[in-house]
């Protein structure tokens, strides 16, 4: 009998590419198995996808309440081991929240929520029902940025005292300065995308890969943010000052109209022995600088790797793997947590650094509408 | 009913790396379904590992004929439509015999055989049988090596006059300078793998990537091998100067003694209007350089990109995709194929690849043993 | 007889680096004759110092004082053309207000002067002498700054929307965590320079960096400074926001603490057309992104680079200049002015752009005492 | 008085870039005096250019036999104590032999003569003379190319096992193509540019780095150069095959129908412990691969630079310096020399580094034409 874990889906159907990437993910380490879900809002369009990609269509379900009601009616053993959330952003805090009420592990896609509030409620449910609930920060599944957290933890970089992060993207350049397109981009749109785009969208992979890779907790920031026309509702730039515990500070930076960027999020952490850089393009690459010596430069598969980090990586140095490589690392991480065997923190982004990023959001949103002010990150 | 094409694999079971890049390949574009095969000699082991990866064991089989036979007792509609072969070297050829021989589409791993005769006979089999056949050179399934193509076919290089392809590894280095280690090695065992281990195992990369990405037939070679010691039979290291048609000439570089490198695959081609270079360790990155103009940078994904590699990226710009993602455009283009959809001569190398590589092989190590003289490549 | 410019030179004496690299730059386009000056405060020195660099000494002064008086009295056509200041920092004032007074052309090093104020005073004299007066951001004369400032102008960018500029540097941190050498060293010491150290050792060339590649200027700042031991005087570390005209927005990071880098001046600017970026320790490149067509990397010496930029490089493409090459084209500039020849705007600072760099000091260093509040530069 | 180094010039005048390459080097380190020479072949031109850049006139002489007599008739301790030689090239030989003859020292531009007899002839009278004879192979006054000779000399690589420099550019591309531009272009007319155009040109510069950086000679070659047309005389593209002694081999490839390239000339040497590759575009990194470990990124200017690394550089870490600066180098270690002060023989390539040029120029081209054959490079 399949060893498989027993994977439902809501959301991904029709050539969403997010769900092309988590069901590659899924399959990368031969441990998951989708037996069903919700691709699409009508139950039709939902089985058709079912047998385009040929999964079994008796498990397909009109929406998440039938989920829920019919696979808790199954032997545990046939029921779903954990849900897949790919749903619009508006709708993962709802379905996350009745799949955690209903005992279900959880793999949600960020923004964990809509709002802080709504975050703090998932996280209290979760610490009652206990159950394994990852957030796919997708970067931190690639091995080189374990590596990373490998080795400031080790203490290679001794104290650390300045992080620089940047996110810069050029996509909605094009949108924002046409009147037209900039009222019609869901978005800019604060009905369907909360209080901030910049923030939301990639301030909050760059605040989760500081603490990630740092595992320090930024205290408060103080952010300057961009909305470049007055009619623009939405924030599509942003620097944020950040204060950790010690004098220890740094910067995030991000854009959305960084023009001509793709997707350049580079990480930056200097301790007093030394310094770490990574480019997420790259992400391959790992470079070490240090007052003595020269500069490392560090690669997956290799023997001095950590073993998360090695772990993470399925062929021989040299054989570059990418972004679905790193959720599928995600995935297996999730796997271990599932199958109660050990792993390591660093496998997958839980529900708390989902609550955290949404703090974040509010709070750099608060301070640049408060005059650039001071303002605290809960801990 | 499912419309993914049914496939059968024979090897690549236990924790076999190859076995995991196919498995992965075949699942990217939703199109395969593994459906049986023979993971391993014993069957017993065959039926573990199929249970351990949720395939049904109805069709695992124990050895080849078996599944031959069996295949072709099925309906037509029921029976695998293409059998990867990913066994060890010296059972690709009289397995993909017997594949083309029933008719069986085939994928098969390189090299193709051990001598360039058996690669002649499958190939005037394939020519009457004319099933799908496609050997697994993974590099050329990168999207930005299917952009040089395009480029080189469009005409941005000019006329062709100069070609230089590195293949450099050095995982040789620790086991060469050891006499009991380099006659413990199988690739090192004539026996086992051949008349060559560098230009067997890189230099026929190489010399596809020649051919792929110019469009061009390599007319002539010159090889000076490199065998370090006396007691060693088989080339650990090789430059080959190339002639092509109308003075166009060029030089493959090849080691397995670069002591450090780890998968370093380079292309550099210059015509009379540029020059394209490539990095696999870098994989998304094309240099496009000219005597106007300043350098440029290509990556995937965009709309400057040709339609080939356009079809060969997931995801925007900006998310690095990697091997196993090479390999996946390799299998999406076979797919293609076989259900005669339209495809880009790029999207797999055939047979014919594979032949005229092992005719390379035998034709470099001719040439070296007699006195680096030049030696003809058939057409 | 020489048509040479007869430069007279303060400070630079011994083995001071700085004075090689002003003598090596004014001898890179044979225009320029060091014919005196004081290079030390010891007369016997400054003559055995002469005497090893073979210049006459019949004009190797007591002080400047003596210079002024004796070079004065000279006829007009055997006179100083022009001198530069290389002196310890807080003589750059005294020395720069006697030579402008007396009617002198200046090459002045950085910082300025220690006080906004002294600035603002060398301003309104040299308002009225009209003499040539030269600040060495030596980083503005590497060609491919020019050209940057060049692509800008000519409107490749379109409208500016955001910049950024990082200058990232390790060596205070061997200082910094050590009590007694952080109260030794002379840089930490407000009595010796000032009321900053990474604002006014680094952040200054950050600034003049953004002002004199994007053409803008600087409204207001918000900085956040870090002194790191609460017994430290000087701030080692600092991030500034930055705000210009119509919502463009910015931010200069700066550092002595970022343990491993070198001298790490980056320049990154979007505009709504296209990105620029540029690192000072590969000076020779820059990276040109917009959201049509690949990144051009653009290179010194082409048909396609600009004028001023083409005229800052002496040989042809592929042979690498440096920071020295990058001095002696702002030498070249000062002769030109001096000279009465045209000259493009780029080819040196002025002392404008040096005041500008004191009130910049100044401001960021009351924007964080009073509590990281936006402050406005002067127009 | 001035304890400057005595030079003069042969050749440079008016805007000859070679000219100021060498003025700014001998200027470099402040032990250089050009006190005259022959700077044109109209002496009226050499006074006025004299004039230009303000050297004396009274030592400015009609021709080498006006210099030699005169210098001679002074007194030993004003007599010019080394010629540079920057004629074109066919005038090496005469004037460097008459020179020699005269008992001067000697910087000779590259190439050194026109045949390897005519090298033979200097280097016996040189060996009698015992003249300080330098010839400059600027890419070796790098400091991070004299890092890689100190590196391999001790031991860093182990036994090298391989060595592969390329050296493409594309400047002859825009020429070849041209039947009149191809007749009409000096560096294409052997009777004005000897035997060979591409090996001349640059092949030396590539023979000479693999030497100077592994401390092997080069035993014998078997060339391939491509001519591209028939009516063309020149080799303007080639790749040699390389053995040292030991079953060390290597490869040299060079071309100027590289389109595209500028001036790239990149070293890798693998040894049995590591390797180590530089690019000149780029000429302040050394990578240093290895089995163990991670790659290292050596730069000038650190403590773990070796010394005559050391000596090679002028500013701190992260101050980029370039090709002037390299000559600059070279200029010094000639001054050392002079003044029979120790200098490390990486300090600057000699005569006998010129001969052995002249020796691999004519082996490769006789290797050619006689069908692609070994021929030994003498001892």
């Amino acid at each position: 009998m399949s060893t498989k874990i027993k994977l439902g889906i809501l959301g991904g159907g029709g050539d969403s590419l997010i769900g092309v990437l988590h069901r590659i993910a899924s399959a990368m380490f031969d441990n998951y198995k989708i037996v069903g879900g919700v691709f699409n809002q009508y139950k039709e369009e939902s089985i058709k996808f079912a047998q385009e990609i040929d999964i079994p269509t008796d498990r397909i379900y009109t929406d998440i309440d039938e989920l829920i009601r019919e696979e808790l009616a199954l032997p545990a053993e046939e029921r779903m081991q954990v849900i897949s959330v790919l749903t619009p952003n508006f709708l993962h805090y709802p379905m996350a929240k009745k799949l955690l009420e209903a005992g279900f592990n959880v793999i949600c896609e960020k923004p964990l929520t809509t709002t802080y509030e709504e975050a703090l409620t998932l996280k209290s449910i979760q610490q009652e029902k206990k159950t394994v609930f990852a957030v796919t920060h997708t970067y931190t599944g690639y091995p080189m940025v374990r590596e990373i957290r490998s080795l400031v933890a080790s203490g290679v970089l001794g104290k650390i005292q300045k992080v620089d992060v940047q996110y810069y993207q050029g996509w909605i350049n094009p949108i924002i300065h046409d009147k037209e397109k900039r009222k019609s981009t869901w978005r800019l749109d604060p009905e369907k995308s909360g209080i901030s785009c910049c923030m939301g969208d990639i301030g909050t992979h760059a605040f989760n890969m500081v603490e990630f890779t740092t595992g320090l907790k930024i205290k408060s920031v103080l952010a300057d943010l961009n909305y470049l026309y007055e009619d623009n509702l939405m924030d599509i730039d942003g620097t944020v000052l950040l204060r950790f515990a010690e004098n220890v500070k740094g910067v995030i930076r991000t854009s959305q109209i960084a023009t001509g960027e793709e997707n350049s999020l580079i990480v930056k952490i200097y301790g007093d022995k030394g310094g770490l850089k990574w480019e997420q393009e790259n992400p391959n690459y790992v470079y070490h600088i240090s007052e003595e010596g020269a500069m490392k430069v560090l690669k997956p598969g290799h023997a001095y790797n950590s073993e998360v980090s090695l772990g993470s990586t399925k062929l021989p140095p040299g054989h570059p793997e990418g972004i679905f490589d790193a959720m599928g690392n995600i995935y297996n991480g999730v796997a271990k947590a599932i199958r109660n065997e050990n792993f390591d923190s660093a496998e997958f982004p839980t529900l708390l650094d989902g609550v955290r990023g949404m703090d974040f959001i509010e709070k750099t949103v608060k301070s640049h509408q408060e005059g650039n002010v001071w303002v605290t990150i809960d801990e």
